[in-house]
């Protein structure tokens, strides 16, 4: 097992140079942050040396306002300051760190989510609820962003296809569950923010959920791709979007279904479809079902919008009673309504049971801790998605 | 269009409370940076009230070693700080900020890219070759993160695949490029750090390149997936994975293809394959080209390390003179090899030169400005993709 060849490139010159051309050109730190420890304790780690003050501030600390609250670092004598947290429950957590008040990203943590304009680090405990957000050793499904003609639109839009694993290679025909964003989102929020891939592989291989296809389109009209992904190019992500609960995503929804319908084996039927979605994604849920009530047996409301504000004048929004009372007599299998008691939505919520209450309309009503937090709404995913094609 | 609900949001519920709660929790700034002026010259602004300085490290700046220089940026009184550049060449540029010294991305921007560990800002200058890297209104190929069985590592993998536009509707078989990363890449690289995506929807769209799959592999054998992408978990990426280059992946490399040519409608003749890669990524290629001297047509080698160092014994690297020999008696239609003037792999490839004239192998050489850099591989990709299956 001689190689004749005489050329031979040290190990040194192969390895070592481009270690120090990547990491010195964009700067990174040979320390290790966040370092989960066994007992599910976590240490961070953030190189400042010429800082006065570096805090950390998690989404597990108490909120202050409307913002988690921060504790101080302490710092060692070579500029590394330090904290190393209690012990976690299971979760995946975000965080950032401020050094001097300046707020950023951990930068040892390669890890962030993006949430509209502002990405955090990110990290998981194991165990219990957050095992359904870890990859596991687990068969995968795919996952693919395309794009598909929206006629209603005018445009070409882009959508996040989930399929499950053995898809490519069945001949069987899926049920759909088309997943909706809320404001700020897009296409991208289900499968980052919300771990929607991880979530459907681990309760399909648990035997949890029946094989589907998740369908998470773009709910901003006025948008053919999340940022970055249009023709707009890169722009700062903006929560106020036009457009958005103005009627023309549901009138239009149905470019979606034909598109999904067409495209992939699935079974094209009422009893095979379902729809749920969060706050934004909640509202375009509940008016798209009740203004195609012969089209979802399942539908979930995750913290959701009731109601548009302002002149909309959308035939979506009209005959709302009507509507809702023709989708009871089609008859549903799941109505499913998720709420946490601290959400500024939640009075909304209440006072939406009671119209259903006085309409006669059956529904699954699950009260959560907390509020408008992606903590819940994959809480809501996983416990929706096994009630689903039963 | 009178609305007969009674339940109305106030739109300052439904819209400014999750903006706020959104942007505190997640401690956006109220900025934009960087903002690109229509002459090309870029404004950079960093809150940072309690700095005593603050500096702007960006991929144009001259460099100092291996590092991108650093300018200073000036403070106004509100603690915002501002650094305007000269005008910018067209290009996708990369840089980060350092806030007392302390070095990290621009939070005001949404868009990074990870090499490696590291995560750094991105923006992009419009125009000349630029233009290939950003989304235009043009029809947009497929992109599939999904999972193979590879039979000869033991493991289900992750690849990553481009079907290019109307490939889904189309009845038409399709030519293959197998794209390969560098050392501490994986199968997000191209996509991500390449542009792999934008450069072949923009290429196809001005009738530059044939319609093609384009086939991106993670090339460490160890890995079932990325980073975060398999069931290790978020741990810190390394530029030292092991058995990258001990031949297992060569070894092996026919599990990717027969899954390629099983799972989607391709031409499967040597005519009709490519294979390409960059560092790591283009010595496997030269590597399974001439280990399987009948299978293709068109190979790319960008800025390739050549050989294998310290003890390897697999018998992919043996023979070297005679397989290469082989490859050429087989026939080729292109042998591409492009490099940086001042890549450190550069007299590495001048020797490979040297080698192949001596066996009187043809090949098209391309010599840079620049060294071992994504802005070179976006360059040569782009080069590259034009003159396949022609």
């Amino acid at each position: 097992m001689i190689r004749k060849c005489t050329m031979v490139l040290a190990a040194l010159t192969v390895l070592v140079v481009p270690t120090v051309a990547q990491q010195a050109l964009f700067g990174g730190q040979q320390i290790i942050s966040p370092e989960i420890k066994d007992d599910h304790s976590v240490t961070f780690r953030v190189m400042a040396p010429n800082a006065t003050e570096v805090k950390l501030s998690g989404d597990w600390m108490p909120f202050e306002g409307w913002m988690p609250g921060s504790v101080a670092m302490g710092k060692d004598d070579k500029g590394i300051w330090t904290y190393t947290t209690q012990v976690l429950e299971p979760e995946l957590y975000g965080y950032s760190v401020l050094v001097d008040g300046f707020r950023t990203i951990d930068p040892n943590n390669a890890f962030v989510s993006r949430d509209v304009a502002t990405l955090t680090s990110i990290f998981i405990i194991n165990g219990g609820q957050a095992d359904l957000y870890r990859v596991n050793d687990v068969p995968h499904g795919s996952v693919t962003r395309r794009w598909y003609n929206s006629p209603g639109n005018g445009m070409d839009r882009r959508i996040t296809i989930y399929t499950p694993p053995g898809y490519e290679e069945s001949k069987e025909k899926y049920p759909v569950l088309y997943l909706l964003h809320g404001a700020g989102g897009d296409e991208e929020a289900w499968v980052t923010l919300g771990r929607a891939t991880q979530i459907m592989d681990n309760l399909i291989a648990r035997g949890m959920a029946k094989p589907m296809i998740v369908v998470m389109p773009n709910g901003n009209v006025s948008q053919e791709a999340a940022p970055g992904e249009e023709s707009k190019g890169f722009y700062k992500p903006s929560f106020m979007i036009p457009g958005t609960m103005n009627g023309k995503f549901e009138e239009t929804f149905m470019d979606i279904v034909k598109f999904v319908e067409s495209s992939y084996r699935v079974k094209a039927d009422k009893a095979d479809r379902a729809i749920a979605g969060l706050s934004m994604g909640g509202f375009h849920s509940l008016h798209i079902s009740r203004y195609y009530p012969q089209t979802f047996d399942y539908v979930g409301l995750f913290s959701a919008a009731i109601m548009p504000f302002g002149e909309v004048t959308s035939s979506v929004y009209e005959d709302f009673d009507a509507t809702l009372k023709k989708q009871m007599e089609n008859s549903y299998k799941l109505y499913w309504i998720g709420i946490g008691r601290s959400d500024f939505l939640y009075k909304n919520v209440q006072d939406y049971k009671v119209k259903l209450d006085s309409l006669g309309m059956k529904y699954t009503y699950r009260e959560s801790d907390g509020g408008h937090t992606w903590k819940n709404w994959r809480v809501y995913l996983s416990e929706f998605v096994p009630q689903l094609f039963r």
